[in-house]
């Protein structure tokens, strides 16, 4: 139905194994025949997990269970179950006995406990889960268990992406090198469906649960937490970080190469799933600075990259600083009109609240013309600042969330 | 450019003569050749105005301006001048002396208090206001001041608005029968542009300011700002109501008819502004009730008028509620997943959290046919309520903002 994406990388990367997590994909039919849409990682003995999900007051099953096991003691193996095709959101009471039926035999199959089984959910809302579907293939899963396989998990968890998602990274620390590899999935849709973000995140490192959880907790601010595609906040957002300290090699504190090689790998996975974004034809980076605070400088980073005049104005490749003005001026964050720059790319287009002198329209629309495109924006108010990542708003976001109908 | 909006009305409403309010409109050129694009209301001598204007920290020149002369003393005459094609903002001190030349030339023309001239201009931003070329018609506008002519003065504050808007309302009170009359423009753009409203309303009913401004801080929340095309605000947003008194019939008190009928209005001029949404081909109204407060309840129905995946929804004919669930979730506001139940028209298409047992999707697709198009959500909480209006997100709304460049 959809096209690659044009900001699409070239191909899946090639992944490094991380030692202790096996995985397999399935075709389970949840909701299509003949593509995978169940993944399975196994992860060894004492795996510490940490995890964040959607703040949505009308989270997803799935995403619920995961909140109550997340913070569990990391006893024996754990799993990971993830289907396509059906969020198994707004379901009511099936939807949690939906969930248990699903975590219950993957624990059976596998010999450990319950509580260690994490799954997640992404498709179709409001329709029972097919739980019966995803069970009935579980032997199969555990056949295949391969420390090789995550780029069938990372086909496996896209609904309507267009591309594979997936990053990884090793990093040399003093007592050995460790590596993390992760997958996500985007805002596809299958109508009647709603945008949902699932990503998973795996390293052989020897790392505790609360400096594992304190290392997320900081890194999704600036990164999955710093994305949007149109606004709208899905169901069963999730990312799961598995530690299976596979290498041997700890990591005991919660600053220093490990989190930024975390922080690498999870922008990245962001960034893929904003190239990855409904219609996208552009990809924005707004960067606003000079601000009175750092949470001011968000509020109108995100208020611009979330307008849909801007948006739009990027579609068109129209170098528009004039809604940028007005995005700053709605988003109810302290600005001050007459201290405001604006940059498009390095060409500054606005200075003292009004259009720079020596500015001219063909220097702006030359930058517009491009697939990567900068916005930013001086506020000239303090030190403030903040940096987050959009995609235009193009025909194609109205044509695969209003034209088709499933 | 763009054809009339399928929700306009049939034609332009036979408004009556408000006494102590003439008004003229001319073509001056102001940014495109042959069309009226200034408007001119002379206000009887005493005439008691109250305004609302944008809370966008980046408001354009004119709405500094009447910020500052709004609360004036009712001496004498008063002049509302208005020109479309420029808006004035983001002009730096360039901006206010230009306000000033075209408020301090009306003043002289009329033979009236400068600080009793109001001005509004909307149209391109960033540029400078040719403020010559209003100016220079003055004397031509003066010499049409015409009680008739408000249709002409609706049709000089357009920009891209594919329809004029207009209403009026008599008002029997014990005194005699006093009349009120409104025009109003909405969101159309002419790239490099945004979205602007500006709302002129007249009654020759005697009103003291005070109450004038209270009954207007009351009515445009539930009207003027419940409506929503786009989610962007823009930094020239207006309505100025004008008491010339002249029918000699008081109003003392701030509640009652008077104030009903002016409700009237008011709400009628944003259901148009909605009506002539770029793009638009449905008009939506949103109820959310069973809040635990009137403000959560408007948090959630801006979360669902303002949703993109809605929008886009009702554009495809599409009964989405799971896009309606996904809203209510990223809100902010209280709600409780298995209390909430949700309505297309007369349909209940969910209940305690999942699909309603005997909602068909059939009769959901019927009412989404429509052009009129109501969601309610009862969030079991409490007796908090809200209604908004919007319209649906189109390739219309797409090709005016993106694919156009001026």
């Amino acid at each position: 139905m959809t096209k690659v994406s044009p900001l699409a990388p070239e191909s899946f990367p090639d992944l490094p194994e991380i030692g202790g997590v096996r995985f397999a994909a399935v075709a389970a039919g949840v909701r299509y025949a003949g593509r995978v849409d169940v993944m399975l990682a196994e992860l060894a003995e004492g795996t510490q997990m940490a995890g964040v999900f959607t703040r949505s007051t009308t989270r997803a099953a799935p995403v619920l269970d995961c909140q109550a096991k997340i913070a569990g003691p990391a006893e024996g193996r754990a799993a990971i179950i993830v289907n396509s095709g059906n969020a198994n959101a707004f379901t009511g009471r099936n939807g949690i006995d939906a969930t248990r039926a699903v975590t219950s035999a993957v624990a059976e199959t596998l010999g450990i406990a319950e509580a260690r089984v994490f799954s997640s959910s992404t498709g179709v809302i409001g329709e029972p889960l097919p739980h019966g579907r995803i069970t009935a293939k579980l032997d199969e899963l555990k056949a295949a268990l391969d420390g090789a396989a995550i780029d069938r998990a990372a086909r496996a968890i896209m609904t309507t992406d267009t591309f594979p998602k997936g990053v990884s990274a090793e990093v040399p620390l003093p007592g050995g090198t460790v590596r993390i590899a992760g997958i996500a999935k985007g805002s596809g849709m299958i109508a009647p469906d709603m945008a949902t973000m699932l990503v998973y995140i795996f390293t052989d490192a020897k790392i505790e649960r609360p400096v594992l959880q304190s290392m997320l907790d900081d890194l999704v601010g600036p990164t999955f937490n710093s994305i949007t595609v149109d606004s709208d906040t899905s169901t069963s957002d999730a990312l799961l970080l598995a530690a299976t300290g596979a290498s041997g090699v700890a990591v005991k504190e919660p600053e220093g190469l490990f989190k930024e090689a975390l922080r690498g790998v999870m922008l990245d996975l962001a960034h893929q799933v904003v190239r990855d974004g409904e219609g996208a034809t552009k990809f924005v980076e707004v960067r606003v600075t000079g601000a009175d605070s750092d949470a001011g400088a968000r509020t109108h980073a995100m208020a611009i990259a979330n307008s849909p005049l801007i948006k739009t104005a990027v579609a068109g490749e129209d170098p528009n600083w004039g809604r940028v003005v007005m995005a700053i001026g709605k988003s109810g964050a302290p600005a001050d009109r007459d201290r405001l720059a604006i940059w498009f790319g390095e060409t500054q287009v606005a200075a003292d609240g009004w259009v720079h002198p020596e500015y001219r329209e063909a220097d702006g629309a030359t930058h517009m013309k491009g697939q990567e495109i900068k916005i930013r924006v001086d506020l000239g108010l303090g030190n403030g600042e903040a940096t987050v990542w959009t995609c235009d708003l193009t025909h194609g976001y109205i044509s695969i969330n209003a034209d088709y109908r499933s």
